[in-house]
């Protein structure tokens, strides 16, 4: 057996639909594309497939690099890839960038076909069911009818179980890893305080500032520092941070005293020179808005009654966003349902970032679970 | 015995200083006043004085009412009174706002005498020490030599430790509630979000908005919001608004879907037309700052090791902003200095403002630790 290694060189795809796609808010997609990428080869019977949901701020690019000189693989690069725990010796992966993205799918900053162009505030809020639904359209494109497995992290987790809601048929697996039958009042609230900063920075212009030369970068700034604060738990910036000063005292003034204040700013500017804040603004409302229990009085088990897929449920002791207590509910539901699942609370120190970290035990537990897909 | 009431209508009293005070960064006022409030009737031996310190949007106004129309009584109305858990047929009770403050004391909105202009970004950085200080002046100018008890929930609880190692003989009893000896990285780092969101509102400019005609109140209504998240905790937001809709729909946009928006909406707008930004940040910064052990390579029983109040420790068990862990930090210090410590760490859901709450376990707490001081 070889050393686990990168799936090498990538290139990024674009899938087009002309379609319409029905969304959940009423509004139709008349035609809209995808931009993808793939890992591994599709076997002959086009069952090794595996299609990998991303979170808030994600995108296609998973695995892999753009060129040799490219510092920074996909985001779950460390998952996946020839001998890793998502073998793509066995399995072809699928990455893609979900509707409402930034990254080259159709989106707010893409040219809208019927004025040329950007969508800006006319593009509708997408959810969770419609980003689903267009994930299942590019399967088909593919030539892919059931997936070996959907797989996704926090809202990423979302999709994959709306997938086996949606498309019971088409999903034999679904890894489920820190995520949610839906936000808390206390999540719903940190994704309105993000919000609240784009759209009050004064260069939002209601989300059409590409006609006006300017980006409402001091929102999105003030939006990234406050997710960083979620994203981590109170005792990994503690012991990551602390109270260390940057320069050894403090200066009694409202520049960067402590590593942590500069820690933040720089998250907050490297995000807000990179994202698009409409993108940002859809992605927290898909993530407000996913709570497939509510067309059942809130019963998730009777939500779930039509799921026919295996599950995967992972969590992180020290993940206050997406708490362990917020998975063992769908694995409860699951389990009302008589489904086959394995749960794994995973001591990490991580918070919920902890999803996104090679820990060798919760690496362990997706290579077994993987491992034992038949293919 | 008569049943708890109000101590009735009251009247803010000015207290003016010209000695000059030397503050921790370096700065010096030469002159400054402190607005203060007064309940109950200090007697002839002045012993029976206590005063109460504020947290980061309090005042010197802590009880009673303005006229009898006045709806907002004092911000711990329902701890202090005849009768009450603090009770003012016992105890003279002074309540005064900090420097820095907005509601009359000298700090950024008040004149400064050097330039008959307002303070504005040239106010001083205050500190914990700086306040308990001029605090410690202000006793002077009543003719109080030792208070009875020094009392504060949250940022006032450090200024009422910070009395004890300053002020050893003048301090008979500190009351340090919902509290802590210092802020950990994740408090620093909200804190800092809401800095970078008032100092980055495009109408703060520079902190001396007030020569521009205008309010930074796009970035102060976003601090308060974020503000709000941390004083409930998870589970009382959840019983309190939940995933509740307000009009039983979501929009598919981004103006209010959930309760838990439009209460924070409300409280951020609020709060943007009463308080002064260049305080919030002063505030912040007190909270950041104080760490009574930085001088004793973190030994904070070091630190405490002049202190000969007694002590009443409480703390909440759902406050996720100070928790019970850190107040026990302090309990643990003091007991390591074989002081006189009693400790409660009280079952309350509504997070770390329960200090204000009238819960009745937490009053009697109060109530009995306060009759047995002698006057």
């Amino acid at each position: 057996m070889s050393l686990p290694s990168s799936v090498g060189i990538v290139a990024a795809k674009t899938a087009h639909f002309t379609e319409p796609l029905s969304l959940k808010s009423g509004d139709v997609l008349s035609q809209y594309h995808l931009v993808y990428e793939t890992y591994g080869k599709l076997n002959a019977d086009k069952s090794n497939a595996v299609m990998i949901c991303h979170a808030l701020s994600g995108n296609h690019h998973v695995a892999g690099k753009y060129d040799e000189a490219d510092k920074n693989p996909g985001w779950w690069d460390n998952l996946i890839g020839p001998g890793k725990p998502l073998d793509t010796n066995k399995f072809f992966v699928i990455g893609l960038n979900n509707l409402g993205g930034c990254h080259g799918s159709s989106g707010p900053l893409s040219t809208n076909p019927a004025t040329d162009k950007p969508w800006g505030a006319s593009f509708p809020v997408v959810t969770v069911e419609d980003w689903v639904n267009s994930q299942a359209r590019l399967a088909d494109s593919l030539g892919i009818k059931q997936l070996a497995a959907i797989v996704g992290g926090s809202l990423g987790g979302m999709q994959a179980l709306q997938w086996t809601i949606a498309y019971p048929e088409r999903v034999r697996n679904a890894l489920v890893i820190a995520s949610a039958p839906n936000l808390t009042a206390q999540n719903i609230a940190f994704n309105e305080v993000a919000r609240q900063a784009i759209i009050t920075d004064p260069e939002f212009h209601g989300g059409d500032y590409y006609n006006h030369g300017v980006l409402p970068r001091r929102g999105l700034r003030i939006a990234r520092m406050l997710g960083h604060i979620t994203y981590l738990s109170d005792d990994a910036m503690g012991a990551k941070f602390g109270r260390k000063l940057r320069d050894g005292h403090v200066k009694y003034g409202f520049d960067v005293d402590f590593e942590m204040e500069s820690y933040l700013r720089y998250q907050g500017d490297k995000f807000a020179g990179e994202f698009d804040a409409n993108t940002y603004l859809r992605m927290t409302r898909a993530l407000d808005y996913f709570d497939p229990a509510f067309d059942y009085q809130g019963d998730l088990s009777a939500a779930l009654a039509k799921v026919k897929s295996d599950f995967l449920v992972v969590s992180f002791t020290s993940d206050w966003r997406f708490s362990p207590g917020r998975s063992r509910e769908i694995v409860k539901a699951l389990l009302d349902n008589e489904l086959s699942v394995s749960y794994a609370e995973v001591t990490a120190a991580h918070g919920h970032d902890a999803f996104l970290m090679p820990d060798e035990h919760y690496h362990n537990i997706m290579r077994q679970y993987l491992a034992k897909i038949e293919v």
